[in-house]
């Protein structure tokens, strides 16, 4: 400014105003170019066909406090300093801890009676990914998720051989009966007796294909995202997979690209639905790809892959998915979506569902 | 043309050959136009560190002979208006039923002994796709991935679980001693004298995870595309995985969008290398997405994924890959990718690896 006073004595003081205005307009560009706060956290606990009737009120207060808490815990660990992957994974811990959810204790039953779990985590700064899938014995699957990712040469494990890792790796494995709640086995059983009775009525052998599914579908599975200060995204996605599903049935929710993704050049994105729809049209790598290719906005990607792509091809459910800037996307073609956020330093909690 | 005689009862000749000539050059241009034939088959058997000296003779001639008539089957399938899905499923069973490739017959040994087979194939017209991994009594994984795809509601189906629909399906299972070759034995042999020497000298315990990998590695997965005459894309890859893999690992060949995909708005893919990396780019969707996104050529695409993001993040392999006009690409950053195709009516054969 010196300069300025010198070149100028008597102008100086306008001068000097001018430049003031300029810096002060050049701030105010700079904060409508980047209108979103620079870190926050985006979790999801599956989508469905959830009406306000169904919803029972101890049960709904239940799941928003269960909610807020996980989010909250997350944008702690990001409002300290701490990256996205630490958040996420803290995150859907809670998740899995509660029996509320298709994920961790709580998990639905499959065909056999067995509670198999699959998870994923992945971190948007160096690509870097772990998946387990079909596991029995593992408290948080997303925790082993990201020990794969972290201490294996491994993206993905499944079965016995990913407890086996996990038993190198120090984790204690828990009996199936940790998972044990009593709601979901008997939603489990009136599911079994109304596929007897469907079978019965039309004559098919007991097992038949159908059952693959399940009727009574609850989507259960819970997801996180998360932006840190450094500027890193991260995704993790946990579930209990299908009631009553059959052989061994992965959905997508471990699968790189399809339940979970996450990449700094774009966005963070976890999914909830019918998992199979999911895998075939990619779908968190493909909104991806429409931001990175296309230009396009995270909204209008997620909104694109979801509202159209999934639903012409006759798939259910929702993403979660915040960018670099840490804007988000929460798109759903059922009914609801449990998903809550806190975006940003104010702590300000959103817990919503339709 | 008589009209044109009649309102030029003189020139018509000179006109007639102006039209002549016209039709002439535009058949030229639309030949220009889609200089590429309108159905074909591409096939690959591995990439790896293939030297012209570490080639036997023998060797390489029973691989060209069985490439030949692995890629000559599908082919003819095509010829004779089959589907691409029907031409990739006879061409890959030829090679899994070979103890040439580390597919079916011929699997790599795992840490533990066993032979732990993955398939997937996908129909680029519906966008179904079938997968199976782990599985270690099924003689052609890639049946039993189309048999996941057709007659279940599930997309990915893995170990024991999978082996049960295939019964429930009437697919016989067979002995793990279907699966022995002496050579792989061999191999496999070597690998863990080797690594129980650098486990002694480095005082390290028996079975760390360096082991996962394996160190002599062979990327002998098989892998097949095809586009048919109605225009119908489709894909298929099977594998044994990585020599001395543990825990239950699962790479790249049974995720849909990694090792395999197809769609018919843009080409089929499959892909042979160190799975991990392939699962993380999400390969063979990104080849597809740049194509619809970007508006890039098959060849651009396939070149930018492998030779640029691939190599870039560390990973080894390639990727055969046919568009819906016949055009292909054969991108890899191994010294060699064994490889073959048949396009268009004419039948030549072409084999190739370096």
């Amino acid at each position: 400014m010196r300069n300025i006073f010198r070149l100028f004595p008597l102008t100086g003081a306008p001068i000097l105003s001018i430049v003031l205005l300029f810096t002060a307009c050049s701030r105010e560009t700079r904060r409508v170019e980047t209108p979103h706060p620079t870190f926050g956290i985006l979790i999801h606990a599956g989508a469905g066909s959830i009406s306000k009737e169904s919803l029972k009120p101890e049960r709904e207060a239940a799941v928003r406090i269960k909610l807020a808490e996980a989010v909250m815990t997350g944008h702690r660990i990001l409002q300290n300093g701490g990256t996205s992957i630490d958040a996420v994974e803290a995150t859907i811990r809670i998740l899995e801890d509660s029996p509320l959810f298709n994920a961790g204790k709580g998990a639905v039953f499959t065909s056999e009676g067995t509670n198999e779990l699959d998870a994923c985590i992945m971190d948007g700064r160096t690509l870097k990914a772990g998946a387990v899938a079909g596991v029995k014995h593992i408290k948080n699957p997303i925790s082993l998720a990201r020990l794969v990712m972290e201490k294996s040469p491994h993206v993905m494990m499944v079965a016995e051989g990913a407890e086996k890792f996990a038993v190198e790796q120090g984790i204690e494995l828990v009996d199936q009966k940790y998972f044990f709640t009593q709601e979901r086995w008997d939603s489990w059983q009136r599911v079994r007796q109304r596929e007897e009775q469907r079978d019965k009525e039309q004559k098919r052998p007991s097992g038949t294909l159908e059952q693959g599914i399940g009727t009574e579908r609850k989507y259960g599975t819970v997801g996180a995202v998360a932006l840190d200060k450094a500027g890193n995204l991260a995704a993790a996605t946990s579930t209990g997979g299908t009631q009553n599903k059959r052989f061994g049935r992965v959905g997508d929710c471990p699968i790189v690209g399809a339940g979970t993704y996450a990449n700094n050049r774009t966005c963070a994105v976890s999914a909830t639905g019918t998992g199979e729809y999911f895998i075939r049209l990619n779908v968190a790598h493909d909104i991806s790809a429409l931001m990175e290719y296309r230009g396009w906005t995270l909204e209008q990607a997620a909104n694109t892959v979801i509202k159209e792509k999934l639903t012409k091809l006759g798939g259910d459910g929702g993403i979660i998915a915040i960018d670099r800037q840490g804007r988000i996307a929460t798109p759903f073609n059922t009914s609801g979506m449990w998903r809550a956020h806190v975006l940003g330093p104010d702590g300000k909690v959103v817990v919503d569902v339709f």
